[in-house]
């Protein structure tokens, strides 16, 4: 569902539009009533059938929007976030992790949330992430990936400032997001032995440390840890030139030193068909590449490119997952 | 001329080729007994014609490449730097400056140099800008702007570390580029009214303080000190959603706050066509946004394109400033 004051019910709705008639099929986890008000507000075709597991849902998707329903406390009003549906919100979030968790979801798609307006009702995470480490039960650190048709990121540190960044980088964090990355590229994305390009942190890649050693002393270190586990790696690279059409075609993924250098350039290339993938958990999860944009909220104009993305990214993943795991059986 | 034992000769013949049926002409300061070696090994139908003057050069440009000949002490040996050969690289410069300060020429396009080779000659500067800056009498600071067809953008700090160049941001840094920008969008770029866009430093431009301060106390006060100046700008912007197609059609140069925020969207969208442009001198002033290239030099596998832009909008800038002039006089 996502925060129901924001964009993600009517991106739900044009999600089903664009996907009902293809083989990917999604059941929301929504409130069923505040949904059907959207599709009159905004004119949308869109029959809604409230379902109670799955497979009912996998059933009725050709010919209506199925949902799993959640309650609401209040209302919904599209732009005014409202506390006393946090508790709804935290709901659907949990019932798609166990869905996934237990087989009877291939994965899990997240609408965006406004974190900030479900801190009073208890939800004490940083944000999605973290909050569905902790219902999958995973190991290890969770790190986030940008994937869109022309590129794939990694950003190291990520929900910082430029200076705290800088001062956050270490190889034990490279070395970690890089190698949960290729665990991912192998078993998620089916690519046999994946190849990663390390970002520079300075222009120039430091320029042999006339613009900075950060390049020898922590990023070196960690390329040479991942070459000794076996891992194809290159770089550090310098990060203006990592991104051409001509670079991106020699990796399968670039490890980033930090958020901007990782989101401009995807952004910047496929600013719509982001799509937000986290890898180190047990079950698959995509999410769209922007917020709730509450300034935009029930006019009907919000682009559902990146959620539709998310959902047929995440059931590839699954797909691709699932075959992996069956031959390694 | 640029360093001889860089890409810059054949560049400079290739550009001959793609240019000498236009109306856009060109001197190359150069030695022609080494462009016709050249010519020669790379198999290129380059007749080379040594001139007097610019004037003259005008007169043989549509059949053959005028050059104002510079004397050379070593026959220069594609990708081995020579020192002996300074103080040529150096006269080219000093004879291309005066030529283009006295009106014999509209502008300057500089070859990539090498400057720990020229420093033993006595080359005192961090490079081509502020050694063009003495020689023409520059008053000011000259800033850089990097422009591709698609993007233009001004990096606030350039040739430092990351952690530097957070260090050296001030306010002051911010709004002297700007204006030097605003004033040569007018002057040279024929933009009436232009628009800036100003980058946060940090994700999501701080996200009100949480992710870094700079935002309000440095990038902030610098665009109120614009406005007050009645120049169009707007900011602080998120980095990673202020270069895609839609949010460049807002503004027509981009004021960043570090050199890979700046060269990243610029070189992802367009690596081969982008010209550095110096703003802030008396004359005109571009150069192709590559170095000399050592690795390839000599092959006839460099791609001349940087350089044909950077010829192609120096004729365009000399030209609006010029009709600039005429007006204001």
């Amino acid at each position: 569902m996502g925060d129901p004051a924001g964009i993600g019910g009517e991106l739900t709705l044009r999600a089903w539009l664009a996907l009902h008639n293809g083989n990917q099929r999604f059941v929301a986890l929504d409130n069923p009533e505040r949904l059907a008000a959207l599709t009159r507000a905004l004119f949308l075709d869109v029959p809604i059938a409230t379902v109670a597991s799955p497979d009912e849902a996998g059933a009725v998707f050709a010919i209506a929007l199925p949902v799993l329903p959640i309650n609401l406390a209040n209302t919904p009003r599209p732009g005014h976030p409202d506390k006393a549906n946090a508790t709804a919100v935290i709901a659907s979030i949990e019932r798609a992790a166990a869905l996934a968790l237990r087989g009877a979801a291939s994965g899990v798609v997240t609408n965006p949330i406004n974190k900030a307006a479900l801190y009073d009702a208890g939800f004490a995470y940083p944000g999605h992430t973290e909050f569905l480490a902790v219902l999958t039960g995973a190991h290890g650190k969770q790190i986030m990936m940008l994937a869109s048709p022309s590129l794939r990121v990694v950003p190291v540190t990520v929900h910082a400032s430029l200076r705290n960044s800088i001062a956050m980088l270490t190889t034990d964090a490279i070395v970690s997001a890089a190698h949960t990355t290729a665990i991912a590229l192998q078993r998620d994305f089916g690519i046999a032995r994946p190849r990663l390009a390390v970002a520079g942190l300075n222009p120039h890649a430091g320029e042999q440390g006339a613009l900075g050693d950060e390049e020898s002393t922590i990023i070196g270190p960690a390329i040479a840890a991942l070459r000794a586990a076996g891992i194809e790696v290159s770089g550090p690279w310098p990060p203006d030139t990592m991104f051409t059409a001509k670079a991106r075609a020699r990796y399968d993924a670039a490890i980033c030193m930090y958020h901007d250098q990782a989101l401009i350039p995807l952004k910047t290339l496929d600013m719509d068909h982001g799509v937000n993938v986290t890898l180190g958990l047990p079950i698959v999860r995509t999410s769209p590449d922007h917020g709730t944009a509450y300034d935009i909220a029930g006019k009907g104009i919000a682009d559902p490119s990146s959620l539709i993305a998310a959902i047929e990214l995440a059931a590839t993943l699954a797909e691709r997952r699932a075959t992996s795991m069956r031959n390694t059986a």
